[in-house]
């Protein structure tokens, strides 16, 4: 069994909406050279990685909303990431707009896909927990991800890449605890995550300097207590007037942060993991058959919020 | 509503084996009347608040085993607590070890209860999450808490303090998220924790600079992913020849830590909670109601570990 891995983060700067998607996929494709070039043996994209984050508009023009969604992957514009990929023998994961037809019905999902170093499609997620609402209110942050994106429908799966159980999870997912949780439960030893994070709430201003916190917190417990390595790439920097965190960093099973971007830009990050590591933060706290109690937990799958 | 509640956490130095019964309970009368000094309303005592955290050892004399565990509460040398908080207008939360008697059967739970300001019990919870084995193994920190303690069967209960919905939790059920999930799905605003946490673990020494991160990081993530007030009593110290980790502190449903325990000692610290930062964290990321897909989380309380 292997038990190391290089993991890259391929941090992305702005997507402008100016730019064409031949750019785009210019930039990542550079980044996944820079990440193999460094040994990294597996990358993980932003969450839309492809477009500008658009849910931050209401958009009612269905051409217009339909040119940020991919209705093939790889379609010819993308193809480009998947052949680097195989010409690198590097793995990745990549978060974009998904459209798919579903007889005569039209379905978006906010996904993300983890293809092999042969440039083949592994398996996909879809975001569980959409935020944000379908209407624009005053002095709210808008993030209208529920006027385009339906909740996930393909649960929490975990995929075998190189004998590695690899999970997925987009942004806001990383929030909640259920969500390591699940892919722990399914197996998962290495978790990689795509975000587009506002750096600002205009609801909750005295909050602000608690976004790169609340960033990571969340993500070091899920570490920490499901013993998964995580790798979270953001979309940072100032993209078409809004201010997105960056924090792009790898975590062990420790919960510490064994790697982090320190720019807003393009910039890739390397950590040779240990799935050793795993096994050590199972002995000491983590022997989840034996210490977890799912008979006392019924309520966490039963009822959403306090009554 | 109530709108804001002063919390005080009363951190123990150890309690050796040789401590009297009436000994121990002066000093967390002494902490009660600093605690109200300071213009707490609510207190909280470690786990195994009377006693030496005896189950760092293997007994097998029953008579010995009884001396560490209460057939009742109050009983006639723990009064006196019950009766200072009456004196003084103060809530507290207290852990011991427990033992009832159910039939023939003699039955032991790590125990911590909630006390109203006049005195009186509000409720009481069982330590659901147990670690460590019943029998001794070379090599392992002594954790014998299997051997004393049956594991919980009182769920995750909230009770009314004062119009204030608090919840309890004992030692490692902090680091599981379901104890969080549970408490706040059950309508927990306060969560008061006590602990007695070994400074270092002999299976894992490379992992002995982490124990104060790893004490606070899921409580920290519980706070801030469950948007809740948490207080967390440890008792601290070198006791009967083991480390025991401080720490104790007072985190906001932000994750923040507002307060924190600088001794290893009988110390207490305050904090004035501000219950309305709850309904703020709420808005900004954590409208359960909205937001939280329990349809998806079936295997939490399903499966106890990953296959």
């Amino acid at each position: 069994m292997t038990r190391h891995l290089t993991l890259a983060v391929c941090q992305t700067g702005p997507v402008p909406r100016t730019a064409s998607r031949t750019e785009t996929v210019g930039r990542l494709v550079q980044l996944l050279e820079r990440a193999a070039s460094q040994g990294a043996q597996l990358a993980v994209f932003p969450e839309l990685a492809l477009t500008t984050f658009f849910p931050r508009w209401a958009i009612d023009d269905e051409r217009e909303i339909a040119e940020f969604f991919e209705t093939e992957m790889p379609g010819p514009q993308t193809r480009l990431v998947y052949q680097a990929a195989q010409r690198l023998r590097i793995g990745f994961a990549i978060g974009y707009a998904e459209q798919v037809r579903d007889g005569t019905r039209v379905r978006r999902f906010n996904t993300m896909e983890l293809v092999g170093a042969d440039g083949r499609m592994l398996g996909r997620y879809r975001k569980v927990h959409v935020p944000g609402s379908a209407a624009a209110f005053a002095g709210v942050t808008t993030h209208l991800e529920r006027r385009y994106f339906e909740p996930g429908d393909l649960g929490f799966p975990v995929f075998n890449f190189d004998g590695i159980r690899v999970g997925l999870a987009v942004c806001n997912d990383r929030r909640w605890p259920e969500t390591y949780r699940m892919l722990c439960l399914n197996g998962a030893q290495v978790v990689l995550i795509g975000y587009n994070t506002p750096a600002v709430l205009e609801e909750a201003p005295e909050l602000a300097h608690l976004r790169m916190f609340h960033n990571h917190l969340p993500m070091q417990a899920g570490a920490y207590q499901n013993t998964l390595w995580i790798a979270a790439a953001a979309k940072a920097g100032t993209e078409d007037g809004q201010a997105l965190i960056g924090g792009s960093c790898i975590i062990a099973p420790t919960g510490e942060l064994a790697a982090l971007a320190t720019s807003l830009g393009d910039e890739v990050i390397v950590h040779r993991i240990d799935l050793g590591l795993i096994d050590v933060c199972r002995r000491v706290n983590f022997d989840f058959g034996l210490y977890r109690r799912p008979d006392q937990y019924g309520l966490i799958a039963e009822r959403a919020g306090p009554p």
